[in-house]
């Protein structure tokens, strides 16, 4: 645990939110309370809390730079995300560096190398693999976020000369809602199409996956392992039809949008003969036929969790749990998108 | 013109391309062969060539950052360039800052601003509006690629402080294509959707539109302009069925994407009823239903001529010309997609 005054001994000191104590610090960019500012003030004295990128930015007449590594831009949620942390950090005044890894673990040290020699004050990593490479982990000198949940012990060397510290939407419990929904259509065997085995992500969505058919004491209707890719999902489709499953929860929209399209050309109706929910997902469920329902990370509070924790001294792996589901027609509901009218 | 020697001018002598006089210069990323490096060397000498941002790599020990600033991320096409151009400006050693203009001007300015202050050497600038704030041009001090049409005199104050300069994927050319493709097909009234009726990309796809019409003795379909977005393309739907028409070309997927979605909900049979054709394709375009005809910028291309342009001295806009046709079925075209199974 870090020994200084933290961000949120300040919020607590002042009753306000630790996004207040940043906006009296940043001077916006949203407006505080005149009396708000005061008690922030004085519990910033009163604790000796030092706001270090804020100084920073005063010092050198430019805001700091966030670096962000993600494997693939063209997928639409992370994309998503990109444009969420990055707005995000834009409204702290922080700006974004980005960097794609190509889904490759050698490409990804290099990018994560490459941004360090930039001066970035700060890491926002979408990892590629588990554990991330040990020697680029123990490069990392500087404030780390890793949106994935990586084990403690992988972090040791890096953690004496860094902060590294994990951020994660609620897999887990988004599969689980999933999978419920599709319980509560009365499914009775429940597929998984899930990512590559090697990684940790697709382990918290098979738990959750898990979660919800042990709960309803069913046996689950089998798992398949698939690329997070639109191509993953079509070839899948036909494994899928193998199982014998009446319903199926895919671990993300691109696996999702590929199935539909691989389970009409196996002759397969959704949802009649197999009900469909995919996790991460976008607007474009709104537009696929039959229309794709999903459960959605809230990326803006995700983003708004990760540059907290940038801005903080938490060692805590924080899980946020802003999850929802948005019932279409590829479960079973109602007719209630848009594509609808056949 | 610029009176110092280019990079061209070097591979001109040295008989290979500007890439590999760039391998030689930057020392990669890919292997040149010793002979070849001996010539693009001695070229060097005997043009007096002055590699700018290698040379600030090795004194700073850092590569040099480019500023890419696009309108929306979340946009598949544009995260596909993004990508592409990240990926190119990698394997030259160049690190790339990115930000999101949320397809607002005034944010944009703010965006290109920090860029600015960040002492990025270059910038590549997707701009939202036509023609770009003034204000901002002028404080254009580096080389910047602008990818958009914008008129001459909107530059001359940058052209004195950095250079600007456009390189455009050949959307006129890409939008002509659609439109004859369709022609071939029988059509006979063929109409567009557009993107907003400001926007300078916007006038040059219509204008391919028209020449394909007017080259086929056909009268225009009629035109409507719609958001960028799937959204745009699926409200846009309501509109077509009023303009009677037999095939309509959209100026992106996203709009296509979402036409098809408000097409079969006023049901339209696509291509029986109406064709349609997309422009600036990707790979979602395999997995709607009906699978989306579509034309493809070659975005790994546009980035290499980017790239290029930003390390070089030219002025001239350049047009790529690298735009492909990927017939599927919403053209008419035979069931050669991947979603075809209905």
């Amino acid at each position: 645990m870090g020994k200084r005054p933290t961000q949120e001994q300040v919020a607590r000191l002042a009753e306000t939110s630790t996004a207040v104590v940043s906006y009296v610090v940043n001077n916006g960019p949203r407006p505080v309370a005149e009396n708000t500012r005061k008690r922030v003030l004085e519990a910033i004295a009163a604790t000796g809390y030092r706001p270090n990128s804020a100084a920073r930015t005063l010092v050198s007449g430019r805001s700091s730079v966030i670096g962000l590594v993600v494997p693939d831009l063209a997928n639409p949620f992370l994309a998503l995300l990109a444009q969420s942390i990055e707005h995000e950090l834009f409204s702290r005044a922080y700006s974004m560096l980005i960097g794609d890894s190509a889904d490759e673990q050698r490409r990804e040290a290099s990018v994560v190398e490459t941004l360090l020699t930039h001066e970035i004050s700060g890491l926002i990593w979408y990892t590629v693999a588990q554990p991330p490479p040990q020697d680029v982990l123990d490069k990392l000198t500087i404030p780390t976020v890793i949106l994935n949940d990586i084990e403690r012990e992988d972090l040791s060397a890096a953690d004496e000369a860094g902060r590294v510290v994990s951020v994660l939407a609620d897999e887990r419990e988004a599969a689980r809602l999933a999978t419920e929904h599709l319980v509560d259509h009365g499914r009775q065997r429940i597929a998984h199409v899930g990512g590559p085995s090697q990684r940790l992500n697709s382990a918290a969505r098979a738990r959750g996956w898990l979660d919800a058919v042990a709960a309803s004491d069913l046996r689950p209707g089998g798992q398949i392992a698939a690329p997070f890719t639109r191509q993953g999902g079509f070839e899948s489709a036909a494994q899928l039809v193998e199982l014998e499953c009446d319903a199926v929860v895919a671990a993300n929209e691109m696996q999702g949008i590929g199935l539909l399209a691989g389970l009409r050309r196996a002759g397969v109706r959704v949802p009649e003969d197999l009900g469909v929910i995919a996790l991460n997902g976008t607007t474009a469920a709104d537009y696929s036929l039959p229309t794709l329902t999903t459960v959605e990370m809230l990326t803006a509070d995700l983003a708004a969790e990760i540059a907290d924790t940038l801005d903080s001294d938490s060692q805590a792996l924080t899980i946020v749990p802003d999850v929802r589901m948005i019932a279409r027609e590829s479960c079973g509901c109602a007719n209630i998108g848009f594509g609808t009218g056949r």
